[in-house]
This record gives C-alpha cells, sequence and structure tokens, in this order.
C-alpha cells in the first residue's frame, strides 16, 4: 500500500480470540482484511494484494501483460509456498513461534533443514537477479516484496548467511532502502530485539 | 482450458524423477506447467490460471470489476489453502498417497477430523449458495472450479456427506453436468475405482 501510496490505518486483530464482528467480515478469520472507504471488505491476502493492482494501477506491482503477470505470480507462489515451507516454517515456527506459544523446544532437526535450504533459495535469488533489474524482471514487482517478506524474517533471527550469497545480498539492500520497506523493518517484537545490522540498508 | 474451449494436449510428468529438460521448464520442478505455441512457459497453479483468464478472456472466469475478482480468489484461497489443510489432506493423503507411496497405515485421528471438517465446508457452501447463482456470485468462476477439484477428490472415497447437505448436492450436481468437469470426471486411478455415483450428475 505504501508502495501504491495508499493511506491507511492499521488495525490490531487477535484473530485466536475468534471475535464476532470479525468473523463476520471474514468468516476464515484469519488477516489481513481490508476495509475500505463505503465497507467493502477484501479479505485473504492473496486476494488482497492482487485487488489492490486492479483497483490501483499505479505503479502496477504485478506487471503490465499476461506474461510478465505469470512470471510475478510464479515468483510469489516460490516464495509464499516453496520458500516458507522449505525455510521460514523450519526456523522462524521453530524458534519463535513455538516459543511465544510455549510449545517446547525448537526442533533442531527442522532448523538444520531450514538452514541448508536457505543456501538454495537466496542462490537462485542470485541467479535471476543476475540477469534482471528485479527478481521477475526489469521492474520492481510483487516478487520483490514477498521474497524479502519472508527474507526478513529470518533476517530477524539473524539466520540469512549474506556473506556467502552477495548478489542476493545487494538486492536486499536495493529492498531495505525503499521507504515502504523501511517502515516495515521499525516493527519489533516485544523482548525479542532483531540484530543490530536488521534495518541497516548498508550491512 | 475446456471452459475457454482452448485446445490442448496433456502430457504426463514424473516430477519424482526430477527430468533435466522438465527443471529446466520449472525450477521448482512441479506440474501444472503449460506451454504455449512459440514456447512460451507458465509454471504454477496459481499463475497459470490467473494467465489463462488474462490472456483468454473469454469467459471470463474471475469476474470484472475489482471486487468481484477479489471474491472470487478469497474462494479459491479458501478452498485450496483452508479445505486442502482441513479437509483434503486429511482424508485424500491418509487413504490414497499413503498407500501409494508405500508411507503405512492412513491415521484415524486424521481421517476423523477431516470427516468432521467437511460438514462445516459444505454447509458454508450451501449458506452462499442460498445467496447466489454460483459460490462467488451469479457467474460460474474459478471459485467453483477450485471447490469442485478438491470436493472430487474427497468423493472419489465415497467421503462426501452430500445427503446431509442438499443445497451443496445440488450445487455439485450442476458443476458435474458441465462438459469441463464430465471429462475430469473420467479419469480413474488404477486398480482403486471411485463408487458407482462419481460420475453420475444424477446421484
Amino acid at each position: 500500500m505504501s508502495e501504491k501510496k495508499l493511506q491507511f490505518d492499521m488495525r490490531l486483530e487477535k484473530v485466536w480470540e475468534r471475535r464476532e464482528d470479525f468473523m463476520a467480515m471474514n468468516p476464515a478469520c484469519d488477516v489481513p482484511v481490508l476495509e475500505e472507504p463505503g465497507h467493502t471488505i477484501i479479505c485473504d491476502a492473496y486476494a488482497l494484494a492482487e485487488y489492490l493492482d486492479d483497483k490501483y494501477p499505479e505503479p502496477q506491482l504485478y506487471g503490465d501483460t499476461a506474461e510478465a503477470r505469470a512470471e510475478v505470480r510464479r515468483l510469489v507462489s516460490w516464495f509464499d509456498g516453496k520458500f516458507h515451507r522449505e525455510v521460514t516454517t523450519n526456523l522462524v515456527d521453530e524458534k519463535i513461534l513455538k516459543r511465544f506459544l510455549k510449545m517446547g523446544e525448537p526442533n533442531s532437526e527442522a532448523i538444520r533443514a531450514g538452514s541448508t535450504n536457505i543456501h538454495y533459495h537466496l542462490d537462485y535469488i542470485g541467479w535471476l537477479i543476475e540477469e534482471r533489474q528485479w527478481l521477475a524482471g526489469d521492474r520492481f514487482s510483487y516478487a520483490d516484496i514477498s521474497a524479502a517478506a519472508h527474507l526478513s524474517c529470518v533476517d530477524y533471527l539473524g539466520d540469512v548467511p549474506w556473506e556467502e550469497h552477495r548478489p542476493a545480498k545487494e538486492w536486499y539492500a536495493r529492498m531495505k532502502s525503499r521507504p515502504s520497506f523501511r517502515e516495515i523493518l521499525g516493527d519489533h517484537i516485544p523482548g525479542y530485539p532483531p540484530p543490530e545490522y536488521y534495518a541497516d540498508p548498508d550491512f
């Protein structure tokens, strides 16, 4: 929304409380949910991201041809699906979610798997960025947002081996410099600070 | 593709063999992949479904306004995400996948969870269809395709309690009558036949 210069207020929703008024807005009872002026309600991360590009096309974040949009969406699936399954859940869910939900000790096998898998994904980012300005092509797109969102969660733990993956690091430094992303990097988990370099674009 | 009257040939890809030529088309090494005349390659189920609607908009399967598309996509996420997690994996993965991959006995707790959860989803379909012609509104959409795809997998096992959910059953009978869907219902797993009523629109 910041990339599109849209004004918005954030509201916290404790989805686990299953508040009746919230369930009436979104029967799936999850976030994000967007309430538009005039009370149109848009639910679901995928539907919402696509909706914003449909409704507020300046600048377009999915691309301007069917083929360009397919490439952006392929990479969004890559990061929201494959990266999430192979890296994020193994590291972030084990180290942070389990701690906050008091679900016992992190599983060291899962953490090892996540720490191994992340190299392959950083190589893939490096391979893409060697030929392209941004991940899905020469324009900044939702693929960059999706990849950076996942990486920033892992980076909050200090678990991204940036030094071994310079092209990916250079791309991520450009992401960190974007005003839209800087706001997000200011978000902290109370009682669990990120590494010092976390929000620094010159890391 | 049949709904859009697009001609195509199907090719089988044994993704677990990780064939090099296939990996070059799709580094994620999963299906579906579409090869267009002229060799444009479109990968990933989500990107591919959206691409077909972008490129061949007659008839539109995602709707004609940003709001209508958001509703279709919300429901696609509902079925591909929530239904898949709460029902399909618990029933289809346990009963079929485990058998074919020789992964041991089905987990009876998972099967019980799937059999309970499906009622809630059939009620939700009934609730939607009470007010609408099709799941996402008055036009047939990709939400119907997504819901029917998941339900047909569970129905192949004979595990959909249709008699307790008449409105959902009436909607599914209409789905079964569509020529595009009839072809799919002809697909069988060798050595594992579906119930007799499976492909019958008057079930």
